[in-house]
């Protein structure tokens, strides 16, 4: 018995007590056990007690989670117990539900949900129990969600401190160059760039926004046109559904900028506030705090999430597979708190994301010519000193197939594309920048948006290409002179504008 | 006497009582107001009482506020009395501050300010008093904004439900057409856009960003770049500081979407929101409102503040002017509550945002550029049916110099570009779309960041770009069919890219 779902049904009338309400009751349970746990688990009605209006059940099971039987029987009461007794369901709730599950290496943390709960340990099994769940909580499935939990908190323990799995692809081929400058700082200097009204954000002046944007039109016409990508224009803002289907908003909520509305437009609402400007010439924050809503969406995090959002519920015609399209439109936004650092770690950035949809096969052809272009601007144009690594999060290491323990293996997962930055000293010792990287997801995306295809299998990949990297990872190496700039860059990047004169 | 201030100065010792602290008050006080007052203003002290710690004083004038005046004596107070008799100045305050000004018409409906005050009308004078001002309201003149502010408010109520002034400055030239669809309800039909995730917002998909982007080409070719307007790239978000700056804090705030900082980006006290989502798969809205900040900033609503915050404080040379920018990277984002529609009035649009700063000159002579550019561009690119208007915002008609009784008076102020969307009805009797704008807004904007020329005056002005508008009013009249669209206009757009076909 892995399973107890201890539980109280609350009817709108009495039933017979004792043995002829039970006599009443019990058949109905055991043949929704039977039917809905069924061969494949051992499920039971270890107890069944009525009493006036009120069914106290127990239901256990190995294999299969009793809920659903649980459901099952709820409904089947329903229609019998309305005809015969003209008796409804009022309520429904689990008073206990204790599962039985694996856990090795036991934490040795102890672990909490912040739902009413209990868990201990018996010998590498874990035992949960949930306490006081609804009937939405049982629908919904919690108790499966918070075994995941309790799994991941424990392996998030194990791993406590622990790198992100990282292998060399393609080593660099070492470039000398004569440039140790940190390219922020040279550009602050230069006035090429001024640190921004709000944390971590820069305001490009013509000369760095001229380098910024041939990094752009270099991506485009060299990678991502000549391979049959096309550009849509995406909102800003994520909304919370997408980010929960993404699971982005369980992950990461700490690094987002939250979009809040205003609670109306109606100038008349607004005047206290506007008055008080006017007079004060400040912010008044409290005044402000009851006129806006709360947190309703957030600034761009990742560009992949909108673009799966769009297709959404939709079939795929063969014919259009590859899907290759890519935004450079929304501005994405991490809250980065103490890590900001010049241009390379900011809280706001400019990406190029090309999201593909296919076939499996199609993805890791499309991989390679990816890596192919990619390659040539990076050696050819950009003259940069740059290798691949294969990286898994620490978290997903023990996973089979994501390429840790044979190579064979590296077809879901992240190639990123790391430069040498010689501001931050020797090859060996410093830590080089990722300034791009390229992922196959597998079916991740395309299932949690209900995107098909025609026929067969749809995957999906993105691959982020951040020009503020992208533009710090040359300038790191090339310097801030165009005079001594690659050539073909040059001409990509045509004449600099001239710079505005400030005495 | 137009001024009236009831002040109390609290000592930090006592000063002798009656006729003898009179005697060593009031020369110092007498001294103040003739200094700062001076010949300019009649000023006097009409009253002035010691007891004890307390010093009652009352100042009146005519013409200059009597505060500076006040606070000139609280000052000289300070040395004096520290010197003879060991007293500091303990506090400030202004009881009452009466002025009186004009005001006609007197307001039909009663004026209301944000802070402890009385108005009445004797004629057409208003007299307003502010009770209770401490110093630092004192110090910031709280006094004049409130005066600004009824008088602003009085013009309101005067304008009310007026439009704003309009004149036709060039004509449209008809050009017939045969497309009468609304072209938001043809791209949702035909699958070029698809509603956003949120209010307001689009997701083009490759058709109509194919489109949005030649517009964008467009105006960078043949109207920015061959002006020599350069480009930079500016934050998202727009500070408070800056808002405050340019006024728009005070004018637009039920406009704005706020933008607010977690918190903490600290795992550990995200752990109940993350946990609760993994489990409900819900948003914990109340856990969120703990950990999610006040609003800090906005989402960018103009982009010309951040532009002339990037050059605040910063003297141009004069080899320099005029300069001219432009930028194309942050999304504006303008709450529309139930203005919405389709592509033309929405929550999220993309302009191109040129600003020029230049002696008044330099700036005329532009604005001709500008306009033969666009005039280019509208007649023999895009093939519009547009006309240009001289807009002046009702509450500014009655001031001098703005172009509504006097033609040759169109040096600042605005040029709206009008186009003709058919699917409205006919040309006299429906709205015609405002696509673009052209102003010259004088030092407005270069006094308030202090931006400083190298000599002579430095004027400033912008034209919005709005990419979605240009859009909506070429394909309302053009239709979606690129085989009836003008041929420069295919040819600065290129191919259309493929649509995905969905099943």
């Amino acid at each position: 018995m892995e399973n107890e779902l201890v539980a109280e049904v609350v009817l709108s009338g009495a039933l017979p007590e004792g043995p002829e309400g039970e006599a009443l009751v019990r058949p109905i349970a055991e043949e929704a056990v039977a039917q809905v746990l069924g061969a494949k688990s051992e499920g039971a009605v270890s107890q069944l007690v009525v009493r006036g209006e009120r069914i106290a059940i127990t239901l256990t099971s190995t294999g299969a989670r009793p809920h659903q039987a649980l459901l099952s029987f709820v409904k089947r009461l329903q229609d019998r117990l309305g005809r015969s007794h003209r008796v409804g369901i009022r309520s429904l709730r689990a008073l206990h539900y204790t599962v039985r599950f694996p856990l090795d290496p036991v934490p040795a943390q102890p672990i909490g949900l912040p739902i009413p709960h209990e868990i201990w340990y018996e010998g590498t099994t874990a035992v949960l129990t949930l306490s006081e769940l609804d009937e939405e909580a049982l629908r919904d499935n919690w108790i499966d969600r918070a075994v995941a939990l309790v799994e991941e908190k424990a392996r998030r323990q194990a791993y406590q401190g622990k790198e992100q799995y990282w292998a060399l692809l393609k080593p660099a081929v070492v470039r000398p160059g004569s440039f140790r400058e940190d390219p922020t700082e040279a550009m602050i200097r230069r006035g090429w760039v001024r640190n921004g009204p709000t944390k971590g954000k820069w305001f490009l002046g013509p000369r760095a926004a001229h380098v910024l944007r041939a990094m752009e039109r270099l991506a485009r016409r060299e990678v991502l046109e000549p391979l049959g990508f096309s550009e849509v224009v995406q909102p800003h803002h994520d909304s919370f559904d997408i980010l929960l289907r993404t699971g982005h908003l369980a992950g990461l909520p700490g690094e987002f900028y939250y979009v809040a509305e205003p609670r109306t437009r109606d100038p008349g609402a607004w005047e206290r506030f506007t008055d008080l400007v006017k007079i004060t010439r400040q912010v008044p924050t409290e005044e402000l705090a009851k006129l806006v809503g709360p947190p309703s969406a957030v600034s761009c995090y990742a560009q992949c999430p909108t673009v799966y959002w769009w297709l959404s519920g939709r079939t795929i015609a063969e014919g259009s597979l590859p899907l290759k399209v890519y935004d450079r439109t929304a501005i994405s936004n991490r809250y980065e708190s103490g890590g900001r650092h010049g241009l390379e770690r900011v809280d706001e950035f400019h990406r190029i994301e090309p999201v593909y949809l296919g076939t499996p096969e199609q993805l890791l052809a499309l991989r390679e010519e990816l890596l192919a272009r990619y390659t040539q601007v990076f050696d050819n144009v950009l003259e940069l000193e740059w290798r691949t690594a294969w990286v898994t999060p620490f978290y997903l290491q023990q996973s089979g197939g994501v390429g840790v323990e044979d190579a064979t293996e590296r077809i879901q997962g992240t190639i990123d594309f790391e430069a040498y930055l010689p501001y931050r000293g020797s090859r060996e010792e410093s830590e080089w920048l990722e300034f791009q990287n390229l992922s196959i997801v597998g079916d991740k995306y395309t299932k949690a948006f209900t995107i098909r295809p025609q026929k067969g299998l749809l995957w999906s990949g993105c691959s982020g290409i951040g020009l503020e990297r992208w533009t710090t990872a040359f300038l790191a190496q090339k310097g801030l002179d165009p005079e001594g700039w690659p050539s073909r860059f040059r001409e990509i990047a045509g004449p600099p504008p001239p710079d505005p004169t400030f005495l």
